[in-house]
C-alpha cells in the first residue's frame, strides 16, 4: 500500500490518549548566534523518552481497532524501541517479551523492566535477531519490528503532524536515521502538511548504512557493530519499506562523533534536556544546510530522545566543548 | 515594611512579560515507585536557566514604576544571580557590571558575558563582595543584591504563586536555601495562597549555615568556601530579611553530597532535564519528609535551576547511581 497523511493523520487520532504531544522547545541564545530560527520537537519528553512511543502504541491500537488483538507481544531492540512496545503492551495489558543484545545501556535495560516486560538478553544483535523470530512465530504472538512496519512508520510520523499543526513556513526538518522509521513517518507528514518543507536525514559517519545504500542505490548492511556513542543509530541496515522513503529526501549528513559530542553538550546545555546523542547530532547537519543561506531559515529538529546512561554521560562530557561558542560553528 | 501575599501579586504582574511561566514536570514512574505525587517546578526552563532572572526583573521593573530608573547596574554573585541581573539590565537597555568570584563556573561567567555585562573576576567572595559595595557607591547605580532585599524576595516567590494558581491540595513544598530569598518568597506566596501547606528548606551539609543559624537563633557564617557540588547554595550568610522568613519554615534538611549526586543522576534521568545539584537535593529532603507518611501527599519542588558546567557534570556522573532504584530510598 501507498502510505499518505491520512493514515498518519488516523495514527495521531488513535494515540492521542496514549502519548504526550511534545513541546517545541526554542533557545533565543542558539538563534541569536546562528542568525537563523531554530525549533526543537522534544520528543525527549515523550512517554519513554524517546519518539518510539509512538510507533509501538499506534501499532497495538491499529490490531485493536482491527479485531486483531494479540495475547502476546514480541520485539528486539537495543534501547528505545524496548521501552516503546512495553509501554504500550503494559498500557493496553498484552503481556510483552522483548529481546535485546546485552551491549544495550542499562537504564532501557532497566526501563524496559520497569513497565512489566520480560527481558532477553543475549550477546549479539544478530541472535537476538533469530530469537524474536522463533517467538513470534508462536501462534497468538505479535512481533513488533523497531521500522520496517508501516504502522510503526505513520505512529513515528505524528511527531513531525504536530510540528505542522503548529508551525507554518517551516523551510526544513531535520531527523536522525537509525532504520529509518521516524525519517518516514517525517517524509509522510511533511509532504501532507507542508509540501515546500525540505526533509534531511542526519546519520552518523561510524554507522552510516543508509548514506551508504542512498549513494549505491540498494540496501548496504554495516559489517559489525559500529562504533559511534549514537545508540539509537546503531541499526545495522534500513528496511526496504523505509529504503523507498529515504530516497525521496532532500537531503542527507554524516557527523562525526567530535560534532556529535560537541552537539549534545550544547543542546543540554541551552536547552536544559537530556539529549541523547543520536538526536544533537542532527544539529551539525543543520549547520552544514545553513552554511551560505541568504535569508533567515525557519527550521526544525526533532529531538528524539533523552535516554542515556552514566557510561555515555561521562563519554559526552569528558572534554570541555562549552568553551567554544556555536556562532563559531557557522 | 512587611511583606504579604499581594507584594508577590504586583510582582508577578510586573514581571510577567520578561520572564517564563514556568512548566510543572512529573514523573509516572518516580510517583509510582515513591507512592506519593511529586510535582517538579521547572526554573530550570526559566529564563537565564534559574529562578533568579525573577527577583532581578522585579527589582528593575520596580525601580522603573517608581521613577527611581537608574544609570548603571552592579551585582555580586557566584552564578545564577549574575546571569539574572546581566538578562534583566539587558532586557531594560542598562549597563550592568557583573563582580564574581574567579571560581564561578564557566559556563556562568560565559553566559553573564553573552547577556552584554561587563564581568569582573577577582579572587574570592570577599574581595568581589568589597568591589560591588565601592562601585554601587558611584552616582546613578544601584546595587541589586542576590537575596537580602525585600524585591528581590517579591521576585522569586512568584514561582510559588505560580504553582498555586495551578494546583491546589498541596501538603508540603520544598526549596533548596542559599542566601534564603527563594525561600522567603516561597513562603510568603505559600501562606498567602496555600495556608496548609507546608514550606521547607532543604541545604547542604557541607554548607549548612542556615541550618547552624536557625539552630543557634542568630545568624551563623561559614569559616570559608564550602566543598559542595551545589554551589547555588554556597553562600557564606542568610541575611537579616531572609533570616526573619526561614524561622518561619516548617522543616528544614540537611543533604550529604552522595544524596545530592544521586538525586541529581536521577531527576536528569527520569525528568530528562538538566538540573542543578543545588535543586536535585530537595528531594532527599522530601524523601525524609515522607518517611512514614500514612496517606499519598501531594508535595512541589523548586526545581531551582539547571546551570551545570562540564566538570561539575563529570563530579555528578563519576559513579553510576541509576542502578539502584529511588523506590529503595523510601
Amino acid at each position: 500500500m501507498g502510505l499518505g497523511i491520512e493514515d498518519i493523520a488516523k495514527a495521531r487520532e488513535r494515540i492521542q490518549k496514549l502519548v504526550r504531544k511534545t513541546p517545541l522547545l526554542m533557545s533565543t541564545q542558539l538563534n541569536n548566534w546562528l542568525g537563523h530560527d531554530i525549533y526543537f520537537k522534544a520528543e525527549n519528553f515523550q512517554k519513554i523518552g524517546a519518539f518510539k512511543a509512538r510507533g509501538a502504541c499506534n501499532t497495538l491500537a491499529w490490531l485493536q481497532e482491527n479485531g486483531e488483538f494479540p495475547k502476546h507481544i514480541v520485539a528486539n531492540s537495543s534501547g528505545n524501541h524496548a521501552q516503546a512496545v512495553a509501554y504500550a503492551a503494559s498500557t493496553m495489558g498484552i503481556p510483552a517479551s522483548i529481546f535485546m543484545p546485552a551491549y544495550s545501556s542499562t537504564v532501557k535495560i532497566q526501563a524496559t523492566r520497569a513497565y512489566g516486560a520480560e527481558v532477553i538478553l543475549s550477546e549479539t544483535r544478530d541472535i537476538t535477531d533469530h530469537k524474536v523470530r522463533e517467538a513470534a512465530a508462536e501462534k497468538g504472538t505479535y512481533w513488533i519490528p523497531p521500522y520496517n512496519h508501516e504502522h510503526v512508520i505513520c505512529g513515528q510520523g505524528t511527531s513531525a503532524f504536530e510540528v505542522f499543526q503548529d508551525l507554518d513556513g517551516v523551510d526544513a526538518i531535520f531527523a536522525p536515521c537509525g532504520g529509518g522509521g521516524l525519517l518516514s513517518g517525517t517524509l509522510l507528514a511533511s509532504r501532507g502538511l507542508s509540501p515546500k518543507t525540505q526533509v534531511i536525514g542526519v546519520e552518523p559517519l561510524q554507522a552510516n548504512d543508509a548514506a551508504e545504500s542512498l549513494r549505491s542505490g540498494s540496501i548496504q548492511r554495516l559489517s559489525g557493530v559500529p562504533d559511534t556513542l549514537a545508540d539509537g543509530a546503531m541499526t545495522m541496515a534500513v528496511g526496504d519499506i523505509t529504503f523507498e522513503y529515504l530516497k525521496q529526501l532532500d537531503g542527507f549528513h554524516e557527523i562525526t562523533e567530535e560534532q556529535m559530542i560537541y552537539w549534545t553538550q550544547w543542546l543540554s546545555h541551552l536547552l536544559k534536556c537530556r539529549v541523547e546523542p543520536t538526536s544533537a547530532m542532527v544539529m551539525d547537519g543543520v549547520c552544514k544546510w545553513l552554511k551560505g543561506a541568504k535569508s533567515r531559515k525557519k527550521v526544525v529538529v526533532i529531538l528524539s530522545g533523552g535516554n542515556v546512561d552514566q557510561q555515555t554521560t561521562l563519554k559526552i562530557w569528558a572534554k570541555d566543548h562549552l568553551q567554544q561558542l556555536p556562532q563559531e560553528m557557522r
